[in-house]
């Protein structure tokens, strides 16, 4: 990175300085080419890279070298141990009344089922609520098929209502007595590519063959229920566990010119599921947080370190947001940022202090304006990988996306570059390295508790 | 089906009959049900049935039920036997020097790999003419990759210049000395699910193994040949050949009021490619063709006998097709129809006697104005399944569908119920109960030579 001549200032910015900032948003606007190059890459030369795998562990060497040549400094790998499960052959056929083939992929944490797969009836629920009304004991020596319709919604509310079903929808149905379990997926496309993505079994409850049909087959099962009250299915799933394996946190740094001030850290996670090339999730997060402090750099030295940090193995459980909470327990932070949610447009700015730091609050929302952005006074929730801010209860700015297509690809083979719009993804790069920019020059505290 | 009462004549439609057609196809514009009824039903009672397998019996014994259910005459089955090849296991797997799955799908009459698979290094070529430019010999030990981008069109012409990729690029690779091929799909769509579809190789060329990735995947692999020139692949293909199996044709008429007339012949295929369950290619054909024939029954009893023919195992060499034309190449047919263009809306009419039968021709045409269906003098070429019409060079009528969307679908996973808008395939069945009206109600010749 070229650091342009810093001001020798340890106070905000100046009205020089701001200047140069919003050029070097609007010229990432234009013509940011660093994202782009980054997901780009990460997609073709490393791919799918499943928490705890080997390819993880290619995109973390990946990574560094990226960082590293981009001119990050104190580029860093954090290694920390977890549970590693991964996918192995994933079948179903409907038996009768008419037997057809039907797609769907095994949801992190199924069981296997036998070598030779499982013959049972099928009973189907319309909702999570439905199941949850199953007699004790009803779905006994049954497969559970849970038809939960996902909405569309711009802001992703949609996955709070639907995501029940994948994260406790199998363990309730295990709890019932069912064998197995299907799922209609959690997503909000109609194509044969299913949605993967963690399930969870209670404390006490054994776990239990678990899958997600395509929306269409989905569909398709429907239809022979209102047909027929004997559905038969055919399920093979051979997933492992594969215990305790390797994986690891990477960061790279921006240095302020106070390097004792608290720093802005800006998180994304490297990991993806196995099924696509995780270019929306979540390539592009990484991609922008990088490019942002690039582009911060490159308009002058900030005042605060900007850290960015690539969580490894977020997928399966937020291990790596977890493990870089506690190894930074005491290392103060001044505010965090995450991208976590596609490549879409950014439409709305929220902050955690509205209210405790107005003034500064006001500040973004005014600078981000002409990006099309919306300031909003909804408390910002903090992302899963900024476990270290929630724990510290610092300043958090959430950069909100339009999440209306991302249930479309989220978790499916469809998770691939091409699905990635280089306009938008400039438009976060721009609305990051504004926001960023003025936060790493923020002289005062950002949140005041 | 409820036959109106006729009218005494064995002349064309009187003013009367012809307002009650009308009517008739205006009520299947706003309600009909029976197309979406055939196509609903057979996608989830039967599913995938590819040609020469136990899955189109299957098919040919829901429709003849069908056929019969709805009413209509004579409801047979003729077998024919054929060369059936049946898809097995198939990976692939970059495993230098960016290792990742890809995902693909073996082309029919594929040769199956060895058990092991194959792994050599991929050379890669622009279109189906860079390859034809490459020297004899100069593929020996190679995966061939044609990486041909297909366009979209209304009319399909895309289609005819795209397709050799697929029809005879395997066979071109292996009389190169490659030992395998993989193409980019032959389809406009940009998802994780490939298009299959027949292969031939050429004469005293030795089949090798074929298939299709995926658009997304493809892409993916021209960025790393853009950044390698030592990109190498694992491949395992298993299909088999199983020899000569049973296939057919199903037939069903509404009898006309004087049988000894050549018939109204309308056809589609019965069978699909096994990745989908053959909504779009081909079941809405036959659905719109059987709802037409009941629509133009229940206006009146029809002048000629119209016959619907569900072809067997047209996808993979036109088998059904051939057969009918060989059993019925003695029996006079009058004018022939096809639907094997998905369930998008008509647009354009053309026939082969719009000199030869001016007045029939502008007569049909101002019949579907009404649809927004405009008329052509451009030729109608004769559908696949139609065989014996073209044996017979005697009349046929295209209703051209808007083909924009169909190539995102044909020949994937994704050839699903819910890709049927069912508007459009209401508009497909009220210009085919017009048109095959009007052309089942005509006592003169149609097409005169
Ligand atoms: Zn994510
Ligand atoms: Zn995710
Ligand atoms: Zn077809
Ligand atoms: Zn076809």
């Amino acid at each position: 990175l070229l650091a342009a001549p810093l001001s020798a200032q340890t106070s905000s910015l100046n009205a020089a300085d701001g200047d140069r900032l919003a050029s070097m948003a609007d010229k990432a606007l234009e013509s940011d080419s660093i994202a782009w190059d980054f997901v780009e890459g990460l997609t073709t030369e490393v791919g799918p890279r499943q928490s705890g795998t080997e390819a993880e562990q290619r995109a973390r060497d990946w990574a560094k070298k990226w960082l590293t040549a981009q001119g990050f400094a104190h580029v860093t790998e954090e290694p920390f141990m977890m549970d590693t499960w991964v996918r192995g052959e994933e079948k179903a056929q409907v038996l009768s009344p008419f037997p057809q083939p039907l797609t769907l992929v095994a949801l992190g944490n199924s069981a296997a089922t036998p070598a030779e797969g499982i013959k049972a009836q099928v009973v189907g629920f319309d909702s999570y609520a439905a199941l949850a009304d199953a007699p004790e004991g009803s779905l006994k020596g049954k497969i559970a098929f849970i038809n939960h319709h996902m909405k569309r919604t711009q802001d992703g509310s949609g996955y709070g209502f639907a995501g029940p079903v994948r994260w406790t929808g199998p363990s309730l149905a295990a709890s019932k007595g069912a064998i197995a379990v299907v799922i209609r997926s959690v997503g909000t496309d109609s194509h044969r590519t299913p949605h993967t993505g963690g399930t969870t079994f209670a404390e006490g409850v054994k776990p239990i063959p678990a899958a997600a049909l395509s929306n269409p087959d989905a569909d398709n099962l429907v239809r022979m229920l209102e047909r027929s009250d004997d559905v038969k299915l055919h399920l093979l799933l051979t997933p492992r566990n594969l215990g305790q394996t390797r994986s690891g946190n990477v960061t790279g740094e921006i240095v302020g010119r106070d390097p004792s001030l608290p720093p802005v850290l800006l998180a994304c996670h490297l990991d993806s599921w196995d099924l696509g090339t995780g270019a929306i999730d979540d390539g592009a997060g990484c991609a922008i947080a990088a490019a942002a402090a690039s582009h911060v750099a490159e308009a002058g030295q900030p005042l605060r370190t900007i850290r960015v940090l690539f969580a490894g193995a977020e997928e399966t459980g937020v291990w790596g947001g977890k493990a870089y909470a506690k190894a930074h327990a005491d290392e103060p932070f001044a505010v965090g940022l995450e991208s976590d949610f596609g490549a879409d447009r950014i439409w709305q700015l929220r902050t955690n202090f509205s209210d405790s730091n107005a003034e500064l609050h006001k500040k973004l929302v005014r600078a981000v304006e002409r990006f099309s952005v919306e300031g909003s006074n909804r408390e910002a929730g903090s992302g899963e990988d900024l476990t270290v801010i929630n724990q510290q209860k610092t300043g958090h700015v959430d950069l909100a996306q339009d999440g209306t297509h991302y249930f479309d690809l989220h978790h499916t083979p469809d998770d691939t570059l091409d699905k990635i719009d280089p306009a938008q993804l400039r438009q976060n790069v721009a609305v990051w390295t504004q926001v960023v920019g003025i936060l790493s020059n923020e002289a005062g505290p950002i949140k005041t508790q």
